[in-house]
C-alpha cells in the first residue's frame, strides 16, 4: 500500500492508510497503546487495543525516534492531532532504535536551555517547534523571491570569496586562494550593484559572512541574506514602496499557510500598513527631545532606545508596528550612498524599524562615476580595490537602491523569538562551528 | 509619463510611451537616425528623423551605454526588434557616458576570447548573449525549486563555514574561523542528510567550495550546488525518477518561455524520454568491450571514453540524449553510499550521462548507525569529526538518498556552451579571483 502524508489522513474516513515516519510519542493508557507518528510534514495518531497490533515495538523494546510504517483503519477522532486517528493497526519497523534522544522531542516546551538545544541541533531540529520556524523561514525566502519575480527581478549568484573586503577589512573572514589573500563576501552589494546594470532589477539569497567578535542575541557570523536592488528609481522612495510589499506578502504568507506554525510559536502577528509611516532622521530627534527631553542632535546615528522610542510613537501615532526613519547622516553610511541633493549631510537611505527595533537597512547608491571618484579620494581609500566595481559606473548605470535582510533576524523578529541562533538551523556564532 | 519595459512596446501601437535603459546602439543611415534602447528585459529601436529630436545625444558626443529615456510614438516595422519602434522622438539623458566600453557589447557575436570576455565581465554582462545565459540560469534555478516544492520538499540553508572537511580535507579551502581552524563546505552533503531526518525531503540552493588546482573547461573553484535528498526511498531509482522530472521541467520551461533566448544561443534542446534508459556499470563494461573491444572489466570507474560510447549507444538504442549508469563500485563511492544489498561490491547509486559526458551524480546513502561506525571503521576514518553527523542515524534515519547537480555545468552542458565559466557570472577559478 501506498503510504499517505500525515496531514492527509483526515481525509481517508472509513479506509485504511499506510503512514509512515518517526515514532514521536509511545504511551500505554487505560489498557489502550497510543502511538503518535512523525512524518516530514506532521503528526498523526494510532491506537492499539492488543499489543499484538505492534508486537514489533513492544518485543523490540524500540525507543521513540524508530524509524516506523504503520497501517490502519481511519476513524474521526476530535482528541486527535488533526481530527482522525488510525485503529486496527499494522506495524512495520523500518529503522529501529533502541535509546530516545537526550533531550525529548515530544514534549511540547523544549525542555534545554539554548546551549543544549543548539548542541544538539542535528535531533532537536526534529522538535515541532524547531520545524515550524524552519518551514516559516523556506516560506519567507519563498515569498520573498515570488514577490520579485513578480515584478521583474532577476535572481542571480554572485561570488562568496571576493578579492577585497566589501565593508570594512578588519571584519572579513580571510582565506588563502590558492597563494593569494582572499575574503569571505560581507555581503553582495558592489555585485548587485553592478548587475543592476545587466538586468535593472535583481535579487539574491545567500549566505554573508562578518567576522564581527560580538556575542549577542542579534548577531551571527554566518547568515543568510536577502539583497535586493533595483535601477531607474526616484529616489529611496521607491525603494521603501517595494520593501513594505515584501514586508506585507511575507506576513501574509505565513498567515494565510502557516496558521498552525503561528499557533505553536504564539506569535502575535504584525499588520503592515498600505503605506508604512516615515519620519526624517533629523525630525526623529526633534521628536525625541520633545517627548523624552532627551537631547541627541548632533548625534550621528539613533541609540537602541532611540529606536524603541520611536517604535511607541509609531504605534501610538499611528497604530503601526513598522515606521521608516529616512535620511540618516552621511557620515554613518558606506561611501556608496547617495546623499540628500537639498540636504547633502543627510542620506537618501532609510531604516525600517519594527516595534522599536532596526529590521532592514537600505537606500539608495551613488550611480555616476565622478561621484565615486570624488568620495572615495575624499575618505582617502584606495581607487585600486575598487577598479573592477567602478567599471560599472564608468559604462553608465541609472539612479538605482536597495536593500539587504539578514533573513534570520527578520524571522526572528517577525515571530518574537529571543535570539537569532533559533531561527537557524546550525548557528555560526564566536563560539559555535559545530554542529 | 510612466515608462514601460521594452518587450511591452509592441502592445502600444498607435501610441505615445516612454521607455527607458541604455543606448545599446547609435547609427546614422540614409539620413535617419536610429537608435536601440536596451533595458533590463529587452531591446528597443527609436528612429529620429531630424537631429533636433535627439540633440542632447549629439550634442554632446554621447557614446553607447549612456543611460536614458526616449518618449515616441509606436509604430508596427517588421524589421525592428519586437516588430515596433518609436517615432518622432524626445530624448532625456538620465547618465551620460562619453567613452564605449572596450568590447562592443551590440555585436551579435562578442569579439572577445574568454580570458578578456572574463576580465570585462562587469561590462560585458551586459550583453545580450550573456544575460540569455544568466536569465536561464535563474529559470533553471527556479523551475528546481519549484519542481521539488510541489513534491513537499522544503527548502533549507545549511553553513558554508564547516569545522571538518567533508569530501577530503586536500580539495578545502582553509581558514581561520576566530582562532579555530575551519573549512568552506565542499558540499551541503551531510546536514542535507541530517536534515531528512527532520523534513524527510530537502532541497538547498547554494555555493559549494572546492580548492583543487584544476584548470580545465569544467572546472569552477565555487559553483552553485543544487542539492536534493529525500527519505523513504525504495532506493535509487527513486531518486533516479526524481532527477528524471527535475531535469524535465527545466528543459519545458526553457522551451515554454526562454525561446528567444535558446535561439540566441542556438541551442538544440534535448527532449526527456518519460523514462531514462539506465545500464549497470558491470554491463556497461560488458557493452563496450562487444562493441569496441575495449576490455575495462575490473576498471573501477568510466573512462571520458567509455561515456561518449555510452551516449553513442543510448542515442542509437533509445533516441535519447540521456543515461543512466547504476552501480558503480563501491570501492570509487564515498563512505556513506549505500551498496547494492545482492552485489555489496557495487553500490545503489547512478551517473546521468548527457551526450556522453557525466551530467549528475546521485545515490541511496546509508542509513542505519552501525552501518556508518562500521564503514569508517573499515576506511580508517576517525569517529570524532564526523560525531555531529551520525548522531542523526543514532537516533534514527529512514531510508533515503539524493543528488547534486552543479547548476554551471548543468546549464553548459544544456546549451552547449564550450566552458563552464560562461555560464558564471563571476566565475572563481584557478587564476581568477576578480571581478
Amino acid at each position: 500500500m501506498e503510504r499517505i502524508p500525515a496531514q492527509e489522513v483526515k481525509g481517508h474516513i472509513g479506509e485504511r492508510v499506510r503512514v509512515a515516519g518517526w515514532l514521536h510519542s509511545f504511551r500505554q493508557l487505560g489498557g489502550l497503546n497510543f502511538l503518535v507518528i512523525r512524518d516530514g510534514w506532521g503528526l498523526v495518531q494510532a491506537v492499539a487495543e492488543h499489543e499484538e497490533e505492534i508486537a514489533p515495538l513492544i518485543e523490540g523494546k524500540l525507543s521513540v525516534e524508530s524509524v516506523i510504517a504503520v497501517e490502519g483503519l481511519v476513524v474521526s477522532e476530535i482528541q486527535a492531532p488533526g481530527g482522525a486517528e488510525l485503529h486496527d493497526l499494522s506495524l512495520e519497523v523500518i529503522t529501529p532504535i533502541e535509546e530516545a534522544p537526550p533531550i525529548p522531542l515530544n514534549k511540547r516546551k523544549i525542555a534545554a536551555n539554548i546551549g543544549t538545544l543548539l548542541d544538539q541541533a542535528v535531533v532537536m531540529n526534529r522538535h515541532p517547534v524547531r520545524r515550524a520556524i524552519f518551514r516559516m523561514a523556506a516560506a519567507m525566502m519563498e515569498s520573498f523571491r515570488s514577490t520579485l519575480t513578480a515584478r521583474g527581478f532577476t535572481e542571480i549568484q554572485t561570488p562568496k570569496i571576493v578579492a577585497a573586503a566589501t565593508e570594512s577589512g578588519a571584519n572579513a573572514f580571510r582565506l588563502d586562494y590558492f597563494g593569494r589573500p582572499a575574503y569571505l563576501a560581507q555581503s553582495p552589494q558592489f555585485y548587485k550593484q553592478i548587475m543592476v546594470g545587466v538586468f535593472e532589477r535583481v535579487f539574491e539569497v545567500g549566505p554573508a559572512f562578518r567576522a564581527e567578535p560580538h556575542d549577542t542575541t542579534r548577531h551571527l557570523n554566518e547568515y543568510v541574506s536577502l539583497d535586493a536592488e533595483m535601477g531607474f528609481i526616484e529616489n529611496h522612495f521607491t525603494i521603501m514602496a517595494l520593501l513594505r510589499d515584501v514586508i506585507a506578502n511575507v506576513l501574509n504568507a505565513f498567515n494565510e499557510h502557516y496558521s498552525n506554525e503561528l499557533t505553536l510559536l504564539r506569535v502575535q502577528m504584525p499588520a503592515v500598513p498600505a503605506q508604512i509611516p516615515h519620519i526624517h532622521f533629523a525630525e526623529a530627534q526633534e521628536l525625541i527631545l520633545k517627548l523624552h527631553g532627551v537631547d541627541a542632535r548632533g548625534e550621528p546615528d539613533l541609540s537602541p532606545q532611540d529606536e524603541r522610542w520611536l517604535g511607541e510613537w509609531a504605534q501610538q501615532e499611528f497604530a503601526s508596528d513598522f515606521l521608516y526613519v529616512t535620511g540618516y547622516p552621511m557620515r554613518k553610511r558606506p561611501f556608496y550612498t547617495y546623499p540628500d541633493p537639498a540636504r547633502p549631510e543627510y542620506s537618501n537611505s532609510f531604516d525600517l524599524i519594527f516595534r522599536g527595533t532596526e529590521l532592514v537597512t537600505g537606500g539608495q547608491r551613488l550611480h555616476r562615476y565622478q561621484d565615486y571618484v570624488a568620495v572615495l579620494e575624499k575618505e582617502q581609500l584606495p581607487l585600486e580595490p575598487f577598479a573592477s566595481y567602478l567599471e560599472a559606473f564608468k559604462y553608465g548605470m541609472p539612479p538605482h537602491g536597495g536593500f539587504a535582510i539578514g533573513s534570520e533576524r527578520l524571522l526572528m523578529q517577525l515571530i518574537g523569538a529571543p535570539n537569532v541562533r533559533l531561527t537557524t538551523t546550525f548557528p555560526r556564532d564566536l563560539h559555535r562551528l559545530t554542529p
